[in-house]
Protein backbone atom coordinates (compact mmCIF):
# COMPACT_ATOMS: atom_id res chain seq x y z
CA UNK A 1 0.00 0.00 0.00
CA UNK A 2 1.40 2.89 -1.22
CA UNK A 3 0.84 6.24 0.64
CA UNK A 4 -0.62 8.96 -1.78
CA UNK A 5 -1.37 12.41 0.18
CA UNK A 6 -1.32 13.11 4.20
CA UNK A 7 -4.19 15.08 6.20
CA UNK A 8 -2.98 18.07 7.87
CA UNK A 9 -5.23 20.40 10.02
CA UNK A 10 -5.45 20.53 13.72
CA UNK A 11 -6.01 17.61 15.07
CA UNK A 12 -2.83 17.27 17.00
CA UNK A 13 -3.57 14.23 19.18
CA UNK A 14 -5.96 11.33 18.41
CA UNK A 15 -7.58 12.14 21.54
CA UNK A 16 -10.60 14.56 21.06
CA UNK A 17 -11.08 13.36 17.55
CA UNK A 18 -14.90 13.03 16.68
CA UNK A 19 -15.58 9.68 16.45
CA UNK A 20 -17.27 9.66 13.09
CA UNK A 21 -16.80 12.11 9.81
CA UNK A 22 -19.31 14.47 9.19
CA UNK A 23 -19.46 15.64 12.96
CA UNK A 24 -17.27 18.54 12.52
CA UNK A 25 -18.97 20.12 9.03
CA UNK A 26 -17.27 23.74 10.15
CA UNK A 27 -13.66 22.03 10.41
CA UNK A 28 -10.99 22.05 7.20
CA UNK A 29 -8.33 20.09 6.64
CA UNK A 30 -5.96 19.71 3.90
CA UNK A 31 -5.13 16.88 1.54
CA UNK A 32 -1.55 17.56 0.70
CA UNK A 33 -0.29 14.93 -2.36
CA UNK A 34 3.00 13.23 -1.85
CA UNK A 35 5.62 14.27 -4.85
CA UNK A 36 5.12 11.26 -6.49
CA UNK A 37 1.14 11.85 -6.40
CA UNK A 38 1.34 15.66 -6.97
CA UNK A 39 0.00 15.54 -10.63
CA UNK A 40 -2.58 17.78 -11.24
CA UNK A 41 -4.36 15.86 -13.94
CA UNK A 42 -4.96 13.13 -11.38
CA UNK A 43 -7.85 15.46 -10.11
CA UNK A 44 -9.40 16.64 -13.32
CA UNK A 45 -13.06 16.36 -12.70
CA UNK A 46 -13.13 16.47 -9.27
CA UNK A 47 -14.44 19.86 -9.07
CA UNK A 48 -17.51 18.29 -10.43
CA UNK A 49 -18.46 16.32 -7.04
CA UNK A 50 -19.46 17.87 -3.67
CA UNK A 51 -18.37 15.00 -1.30
CA UNK A 52 -15.10 12.73 -1.11
CA UNK A 53 -14.46 9.63 0.27
CA UNK A 54 -10.68 8.90 2.01
CA UNK A 55 -9.54 5.75 2.48
CA UNK A 56 -6.65 5.78 5.05
CA UNK A 57 -4.53 4.44 7.90
CA UNK A 58 -5.54 4.06 11.81
CA UNK A 59 -1.72 5.23 11.88
CA UNK A 60 -2.26 5.66 15.64
CA UNK A 61 -3.97 2.83 16.79
CA UNK A 62 -1.95 -0.62 15.47
CA UNK A 63 -2.12 -3.88 17.64
CA UNK A 64 -0.23 -6.98 17.81
CA UNK A 65 -2.68 -9.75 16.47
CA UNK A 66 -6.24 -10.32 15.94
CA UNK A 67 -9.22 -9.53 18.46
CA UNK A 68 -12.74 -10.36 17.62
CA UNK A 69 -14.37 -7.89 19.77
CA UNK A 70 -14.13 -4.15 20.71
CA UNK A 71 -15.46 -2.38 23.29
CA UNK A 72 -17.38 0.79 21.48
CA UNK A 73 -16.75 3.78 23.57
CA UNK A 74 -20.41 5.45 22.89
CA UNK A 75 -21.42 1.90 24.58
CA UNK A 76 -19.55 3.08 27.65
CA UNK A 77 -16.52 1.68 26.95
CA UNK A 78 -17.70 -1.76 28.82
CA UNK A 79 -19.88 -3.64 26.47
CA UNK A 80 -18.34 -5.92 23.43
CA UNK A 81 -19.20 -5.86 19.91
CA UNK A 82 -17.78 -7.63 17.16
CA UNK A 83 -14.96 -6.11 15.27
CA UNK A 84 -16.77 -6.20 11.87
CA UNK A 85 -19.73 -4.33 13.57
CA UNK A 86 -17.86 -1.23 14.95
CA UNK A 87 -15.83 1.12 13.02
CA UNK A 88 -13.29 0.94 15.84
CA UNK A 89 -9.93 1.32 14.87
CA UNK A 90 -8.52 -1.77 15.78
CA UNK A 91 -9.49 -4.07 13.05
CA UNK A 92 -7.23 -6.62 10.97
CA UNK A 93 -6.33 -4.18 8.11
CA UNK A 94 -6.02 -0.65 10.42
CA UNK A 95 -7.91 0.66 7.83
CA UNK A 96 -10.47 4.18 7.75
CA UNK A 97 -13.35 5.38 5.62
CA UNK A 98 -14.74 8.98 5.67
CA UNK A 99 -16.98 11.23 3.70
CA UNK A 100 -15.50 14.43 3.23
CA UNK A 101 -16.92 17.56 1.83
CA UNK A 102 -14.77 19.32 -1.12
CA UNK A 103 -14.63 22.78 -0.53
CA UNK A 104 -11.75 24.00 -2.37
CA UNK A 105 -8.94 22.92 -5.01
CA UNK A 106 -5.94 25.06 -4.43
CA UNK A 107 -2.78 25.39 -6.22
CA UNK A 108 0.08 26.20 -4.00
CA UNK A 109 3.66 26.85 -4.58
CA UNK A 110 5.04 24.53 -1.74
CA UNK A 111 2.38 21.94 -2.00
CA UNK A 112 1.40 21.59 -5.56
CA UNK A 113 -2.85 21.02 -6.04
CA UNK A 114 -4.17 20.22 -2.49
CA UNK A 115 -7.54 19.75 -1.31
CA UNK A 116 -9.63 21.70 1.20
CA UNK A 117 -12.34 19.44 2.83
CA UNK A 118 -14.75 19.81 5.50
CA UNK A 119 -15.32 17.16 7.68
CA UNK A 120 -12.48 14.33 8.02
CA UNK A 121 -12.05 12.86 11.09
CA UNK A 122 -8.33 12.31 11.00
CA UNK A 123 -5.38 13.00 12.70
CA UNK A 124 -3.02 15.80 11.24
CA UNK A 125 -0.19 13.70 9.40
CA UNK A 126 -2.48 10.80 8.58
CA UNK A 127 -1.17 8.74 5.45
CA UNK A 128 -4.05 8.86 2.88
CA UNK A 129 -3.94 5.57 0.50
CA UNK A 130 -7.11 6.65 -1.86
CA UNK A 131 -9.12 9.55 -3.01
CA UNK A 132 -12.49 8.48 -4.45
CA UNK A 133 -15.54 10.36 -5.74
CA UNK A 134 -19.03 10.08 -3.34
CA UNK A 135 -21.46 8.44 -5.91
CA UNK A 136 -25.05 9.30 -3.95
CA UNK A 137 -26.49 6.66 -6.30
CA UNK A 138 -24.73 4.11 -5.04
CA UNK A 139 -23.01 5.17 -1.90
CA UNK A 140 -26.37 6.96 -0.19
CA UNK A 141 -28.75 4.73 1.89
CA UNK A 142 -30.42 6.96 3.91
CA UNK A 143 -32.48 4.39 5.13
CA UNK A 144 -29.84 2.20 6.47
CA UNK A 145 -30.38 0.71 10.23
CA UNK A 146 -27.74 1.30 12.20
CA UNK A 147 -27.70 -0.83 14.84
CA UNK A 148 -26.61 -0.07 18.06
CA UNK A 149 -25.02 3.30 16.51
CA UNK A 150 -28.80 4.41 15.64
CA UNK A 151 -29.43 4.17 19.45
CA UNK A 152 -26.67 6.24 20.65
CA UNK A 153 -26.06 8.60 17.65
CA UNK A 154 -28.02 11.64 19.33
CA UNK A 155 -25.63 11.33 22.49
CA UNK A 156 -23.95 15.20 23.01
CA UNK A 157 -22.74 16.59 26.35
CA UNK A 158 -23.83 20.19 27.06
CA UNK A 159 -20.44 22.22 27.50
CA UNK A 160 -19.96 24.94 29.91
CA UNK A 161 -17.20 27.10 28.39
CA UNK A 162 -16.70 29.66 30.61
CA UNK A 163 -16.63 33.34 29.04
CA UNK A 164 -12.95 34.16 30.23
CA UNK A 165 -11.15 30.67 29.09
CA UNK A 166 -13.20 30.57 25.21
CA UNK A 167 -11.44 34.59 25.01
CA UNK A 168 -8.25 32.92 24.78
CA UNK A 169 -9.40 30.62 22.00
CA UNK A 170 -9.10 32.02 18.39
CA UNK A 171 -12.65 32.99 17.05
CA UNK A 172 -12.43 31.10 14.31
CA UNK A 173 -11.37 27.59 16.23
CA UNK A 174 -14.34 28.67 18.99
CA UNK A 175 -17.62 26.74 17.48
CA UNK A 176 -15.72 23.47 16.06
CA UNK A 177 -14.05 23.24 19.78
CA UNK A 178 -17.54 23.46 21.22
CA UNK A 179 -18.38 21.30 19.20
CA UNK A 180 -15.65 18.73 19.69
CA UNK A 181 -16.46 18.93 23.26
CA UNK A 182 -19.92 18.37 23.14
CA UNK A 183 -19.31 15.12 21.20
CA UNK A 184 -17.63 13.68 24.25
CA UNK A 185 -13.91 13.06 23.60
CA UNK A 186 -13.68 10.92 26.54
CA UNK A 187 -12.15 7.23 25.81
CA UNK A 188 -15.21 5.94 27.87
CA UNK A 189 -17.94 6.65 30.15
CA UNK A 190 -16.10 6.48 33.50
CA UNK A 191 -18.37 7.73 36.22
CA UNK A 192 -16.12 10.25 38.05
CA UNK A 193 -16.68 13.76 38.19
CA UNK A 194 -13.41 14.64 39.83
CA UNK A 195 -11.09 13.47 37.12
CA UNK A 196 -10.05 15.73 34.79
CA UNK A 197 -9.27 15.13 30.99
CA UNK A 198 -6.95 17.56 28.75
CA UNK A 199 -6.79 17.28 24.94
CA UNK A 200 -5.14 18.96 22.11
CA UNK A 201 -6.61 20.91 19.45
CA UNK A 202 -4.88 23.37 17.39
CA UNK A 203 -2.27 25.51 19.97
CA UNK A 204 -4.77 24.86 22.51
CA UNK A 205 -4.38 22.38 25.51
CA UNK A 206 -8.09 22.04 26.94
CA UNK A 207 -8.83 20.91 30.65
CA UNK A 208 -12.29 19.50 31.18
CA UNK A 209 -14.44 17.31 33.60
CA UNK A 210 -17.65 15.85 33.13
CA UNK A 211 -20.30 15.12 35.81
CA UNK A 212 -23.42 13.53 34.44
CA UNK A 213 -24.24 14.90 31.04
CA UNK A 214 -22.38 18.59 31.78
CA UNK A 215 -18.93 19.10 30.09
CA UNK A 216 -16.67 21.38 32.16
CA UNK A 217 -13.97 23.77 30.59
CA UNK A 218 -11.76 23.76 33.61
CA UNK A 219 -8.44 25.36 31.50
CA UNK A 220 -7.24 26.10 28.27
CA UNK A 221 -3.59 26.39 27.76
CA UNK A 222 -1.97 28.21 24.30
CA UNK A 223 1.10 26.03 23.66
CA UNK B 1 -2.38 -6.03 4.13
CA UNK B 2 -4.50 -9.08 5.10
CA UNK B 3 -7.27 -11.07 3.44
CA UNK B 4 -10.15 -11.68 5.46
CA UNK B 5 -12.93 -13.44 3.39
CA UNK B 6 -12.92 -13.70 -0.24
CA UNK B 7 -16.74 -13.44 -1.92
CA UNK B 8 -18.27 -16.37 -3.63
CA UNK B 9 -20.92 -15.43 -6.23
CA UNK B 10 -21.82 -15.79 -9.96
CA UNK B 11 -19.55 -13.02 -11.46
CA UNK B 12 -16.67 -16.02 -12.67
CA UNK B 13 -15.04 -13.23 -14.98
CA UNK B 14 -14.67 -8.96 -14.74
CA UNK B 15 -16.02 -8.29 -18.45
CA UNK B 16 -20.12 -8.02 -17.34
CA UNK B 17 -19.74 -7.03 -13.77
CA UNK B 18 -21.67 -3.80 -12.90
CA UNK B 19 -19.88 -0.63 -12.92
CA UNK B 20 -21.22 0.25 -9.24
CA UNK B 21 -22.40 -1.80 -6.64
CA UNK B 22 -26.16 -1.64 -5.54
CA UNK B 23 -26.72 -2.20 -9.07
CA UNK B 24 -27.97 -5.52 -8.52
CA UNK B 25 -30.29 -5.38 -5.89
CA UNK B 26 -31.05 -9.30 -6.44
CA UNK B 27 -28.06 -10.37 -7.01
CA UNK B 28 -26.53 -11.96 -3.90
CA UNK B 29 -22.94 -12.50 -2.84
CA UNK B 30 -21.57 -15.10 -0.25
CA UNK B 31 -18.90 -13.49 2.39
CA UNK B 32 -16.45 -16.65 3.02
CA UNK B 33 -14.33 -15.75 5.83
CA UNK B 34 -10.03 -17.16 5.41
CA UNK B 35 -9.74 -19.56 8.42
CA UNK B 36 -8.11 -17.31 10.90
CA UNK B 37 -11.07 -14.83 10.97
CA UNK B 38 -13.80 -17.19 11.17
CA UNK B 39 -14.72 -16.61 14.49
CA UNK B 40 -18.58 -15.85 14.93
CA UNK B 41 -17.81 -13.22 17.88
CA UNK B 42 -16.72 -11.09 15.56
CA UNK B 43 -19.69 -10.51 14.04
CA UNK B 44 -21.44 -10.06 17.13
CA UNK B 45 -23.93 -6.85 16.71
CA UNK B 46 -23.91 -6.94 13.18
CA UNK B 47 -27.42 -8.56 12.81
CA UNK B 48 -28.62 -5.11 13.43
CA UNK B 49 -27.40 -3.44 10.17
CA UNK B 50 -28.93 -3.09 6.78
CA UNK B 51 -26.20 -2.52 4.89
CA UNK B 52 -22.40 -3.00 4.85
CA UNK B 53 -19.22 -1.70 3.27
CA UNK B 54 -16.61 -4.02 1.89
CA UNK B 55 -13.48 -3.07 1.55
CA UNK B 56 -11.60 -4.54 -1.13
CA UNK B 57 -8.70 -5.48 -3.54
CA UNK B 58 -8.85 -5.02 -7.53
CA UNK B 59 -7.54 -8.00 -7.70
CA UNK B 60 -7.73 -8.96 -11.54
CA UNK B 61 -7.13 -4.75 -12.31
CA UNK B 62 -3.05 -4.35 -11.77
CA UNK B 63 -1.30 -2.12 -13.67
CA UNK B 64 2.25 -0.91 -13.10
CA UNK B 65 3.00 2.28 -12.26
CA UNK B 66 0.97 5.50 -11.64
CA UNK B 67 -1.26 6.30 -14.39
CA UNK B 68 -2.92 10.09 -13.28
CA UNK B 69 -5.87 9.86 -16.25
CA UNK B 70 -7.95 7.04 -16.80
CA UNK B 71 -10.71 7.06 -19.52
CA UNK B 72 -14.01 5.66 -17.36
CA UNK B 73 -16.33 3.50 -19.74
CA UNK B 74 -19.31 5.56 -19.10
CA UNK B 75 -17.72 8.43 -20.95
CA UNK B 76 -17.56 6.42 -24.13
CA UNK B 77 -14.03 5.04 -22.95
CA UNK B 78 -12.34 7.94 -24.92
CA UNK B 79 -12.26 10.99 -22.24
CA UNK B 80 -9.67 11.17 -20.15
CA UNK B 81 -10.67 12.12 -16.43
CA UNK B 82 -8.61 12.62 -13.35
CA UNK B 83 -8.37 8.86 -11.06
CA UNK B 84 -9.30 10.24 -8.19
CA UNK B 85 -12.06 11.41 -9.75
CA UNK B 86 -13.57 8.10 -10.99
CA UNK B 87 -14.07 4.81 -9.11
CA UNK B 88 -11.73 3.23 -12.01
CA UNK B 89 -9.76 0.16 -11.17
CA UNK B 90 -6.19 1.52 -12.18
CA UNK B 91 -5.37 3.54 -8.87
CA UNK B 92 -2.19 3.44 -7.21
CA UNK B 93 -3.70 1.33 -4.30
CA UNK B 94 -5.73 -1.18 -6.11
CA UNK B 95 -8.80 -0.77 -3.34
CA UNK B 96 -12.21 -1.14 -4.45
CA UNK B 97 -15.11 0.24 -1.91
CA UNK B 98 -18.88 -1.02 -1.98
CA UNK B 99 -22.17 -1.02 0.10
CA UNK B 100 -23.85 -3.63 -0.13
CA UNK B 101 -27.25 -5.01 1.85
CA UNK B 102 -26.84 -7.52 4.45
CA UNK B 103 -29.61 -10.20 4.17
CA UNK B 104 -28.48 -13.08 6.06
CA UNK B 105 -25.94 -14.53 9.04
CA UNK B 106 -25.30 -18.24 8.19
CA UNK B 107 -23.78 -20.76 10.25
CA UNK B 108 -22.50 -23.33 7.39
CA UNK B 109 -20.52 -26.42 8.01
CA UNK B 110 -17.63 -25.66 5.88
CA UNK B 111 -17.11 -22.31 6.16
CA UNK B 112 -18.03 -21.30 9.38
CA UNK B 113 -20.30 -17.98 9.93
CA UNK B 114 -20.79 -16.64 6.57
CA UNK B 115 -22.50 -13.23 5.22
CA UNK B 116 -25.31 -13.03 2.19
CA UNK B 117 -25.27 -10.11 1.20
CA UNK B 118 -26.94 -8.30 -1.94
CA UNK B 119 -25.44 -5.56 -4.57
CA UNK B 120 -21.89 -6.53 -4.68
CA UNK B 121 -19.95 -5.43 -7.40
CA UNK B 122 -17.04 -7.91 -7.08
CA UNK B 123 -15.85 -11.07 -9.13
CA UNK B 124 -16.16 -14.41 -7.54
CA UNK B 125 -12.75 -15.39 -5.62
CA UNK B 126 -12.31 -11.43 -4.45
CA UNK B 127 -10.07 -10.50 -1.43
CA UNK B 128 -12.13 -8.61 1.18
CA UNK B 129 -9.86 -6.15 3.28
CA UNK B 130 -12.09 -5.16 5.62
CA UNK B 131 -16.02 -5.23 6.27
CA UNK B 132 -17.48 -1.98 8.00
CA UNK B 133 -21.02 -1.30 9.30
CA UNK B 134 -22.96 1.37 7.25
CA UNK B 135 -24.07 4.19 9.21
CA UNK B 136 -26.33 6.80 7.52
CA UNK B 137 -25.67 9.54 9.35
CA UNK B 138 -21.98 9.62 8.72
CA UNK B 139 -22.05 8.14 5.21
CA UNK B 140 -25.23 8.92 3.30
CA UNK B 141 -25.21 12.07 1.30
CA UNK B 142 -28.32 11.68 -0.51
CA UNK B 143 -28.09 15.36 -1.73
CA UNK B 144 -24.31 14.74 -2.88
CA UNK B 145 -23.46 16.35 -6.71
CA UNK B 146 -21.95 13.60 -8.67
CA UNK B 147 -19.62 15.67 -11.33
CA UNK B 148 -19.99 13.62 -14.42
CA UNK B 149 -20.99 10.52 -12.89
CA UNK B 150 -24.80 12.47 -12.61
CA UNK B 151 -24.60 12.83 -16.09
CA UNK B 152 -24.37 9.10 -17.34
CA UNK B 153 -26.02 7.52 -14.38
CA UNK B 154 -30.00 6.86 -16.02
CA UNK B 155 -27.78 5.51 -18.80
CA UNK B 156 -29.45 1.76 -20.14
CA UNK B 157 -29.50 -0.38 -22.87
CA UNK B 158 -32.85 -2.01 -24.23
CA UNK B 159 -32.22 -5.58 -23.94
CA UNK B 160 -34.04 -7.86 -26.79
CA UNK B 161 -33.67 -11.40 -24.94
CA UNK B 162 -35.32 -14.43 -27.47
CA UNK B 163 -37.81 -16.34 -25.45
CA UNK B 164 -35.90 -19.61 -26.55
CA UNK B 165 -32.64 -18.37 -25.46
CA UNK B 166 -34.05 -16.91 -22.16
CA UNK B 167 -35.44 -20.38 -21.57
CA UNK B 168 -32.14 -21.69 -20.85
CA UNK B 169 -31.28 -19.85 -18.20
CA UNK B 170 -32.30 -20.76 -14.66
CA UNK B 171 -35.24 -18.69 -13.87
CA UNK B 172 -33.71 -17.44 -10.57
CA UNK B 173 -31.15 -15.47 -12.49
CA UNK B 174 -33.14 -14.26 -15.77
CA UNK B 175 -33.90 -11.02 -14.25
CA UNK B 176 -30.18 -9.98 -12.44
CA UNK B 177 -28.87 -11.44 -15.98
CA UNK B 178 -31.25 -9.05 -17.96
CA UNK B 179 -30.62 -5.66 -15.61
CA UNK B 180 -26.64 -6.85 -16.23
CA UNK B 181 -27.23 -6.11 -19.93
CA UNK B 182 -28.99 -3.11 -19.97
CA UNK B 183 -25.71 -1.58 -17.95
CA UNK B 184 -24.01 -2.90 -20.99
CA UNK B 185 -21.53 -4.61 -19.90
CA UNK B 186 -18.86 -3.68 -22.72
CA UNK B 187 -15.64 -2.15 -21.75
CA UNK B 188 -16.42 1.28 -23.82
CA UNK B 189 -18.82 2.25 -26.64
CA UNK B 190 -17.34 0.89 -29.51
CA UNK B 191 -19.95 2.00 -32.84
CA UNK B 192 -20.13 -1.26 -34.67
CA UNK B 193 -22.84 -3.45 -34.60
CA UNK B 194 -21.73 -6.78 -36.00
CA UNK B 195 -19.23 -7.16 -33.18
CA UNK B 196 -20.28 -9.77 -31.08
CA UNK B 197 -19.52 -10.47 -27.55
CA UNK B 198 -19.38 -12.78 -25.17
CA UNK B 199 -19.63 -12.83 -21.20
CA UNK B 200 -20.12 -15.37 -18.56
CA UNK B 201 -22.77 -15.45 -15.70
CA UNK B 202 -23.19 -17.83 -13.57
CA UNK B 203 -23.05 -21.27 -15.57
CA UNK B 204 -24.35 -19.55 -19.17
CA UNK B 205 -22.26 -17.88 -21.94
CA UNK B 206 -24.08 -14.97 -23.20
CA UNK B 207 -23.18 -13.47 -26.61
CA UNK B 208 -24.55 -10.39 -27.51
CA UNK B 209 -24.51 -7.51 -29.87
CA UNK B 210 -25.50 -3.92 -29.47
CA UNK B 211 -26.32 -1.17 -32.11
CA UNK B 212 -27.48 2.12 -31.39
CA UNK B 213 -29.64 1.61 -27.40
CA UNK B 214 -30.62 -2.08 -28.01
CA UNK B 215 -28.49 -4.73 -27.07
CA UNK B 216 -29.67 -8.32 -28.30
CA UNK B 217 -29.32 -11.97 -26.97
CA UNK B 218 -27.55 -14.23 -30.14
CA UNK B 219 -27.12 -16.92 -28.21
CA UNK B 220 -26.70 -18.57 -24.83
CA UNK B 221 -24.48 -21.88 -23.71
CA UNK B 222 -24.42 -23.34 -20.75
CA UNK B 223 -21.66 -24.55 -19.72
Amino acid sequence: MKIIARIRNDFKEKFGIPRQSGILDSFKSRIVFEPEYRVKEALRGIEGYSHLWLIWEFSEAKRAGFSPTVRPPRLGGNKRMGVFATRSPYRPNPIGLSSVRLLEILDTADEGTVLIVSGADLLDGTPVYDIKPYLSFTDSHPDAVCGFADEVKGYLLDVDFPEELLAKVDTGKRESLVRLLADDPRPSYIADGDRIYTFSFADYEISFNVENNLLTVTDVAVR
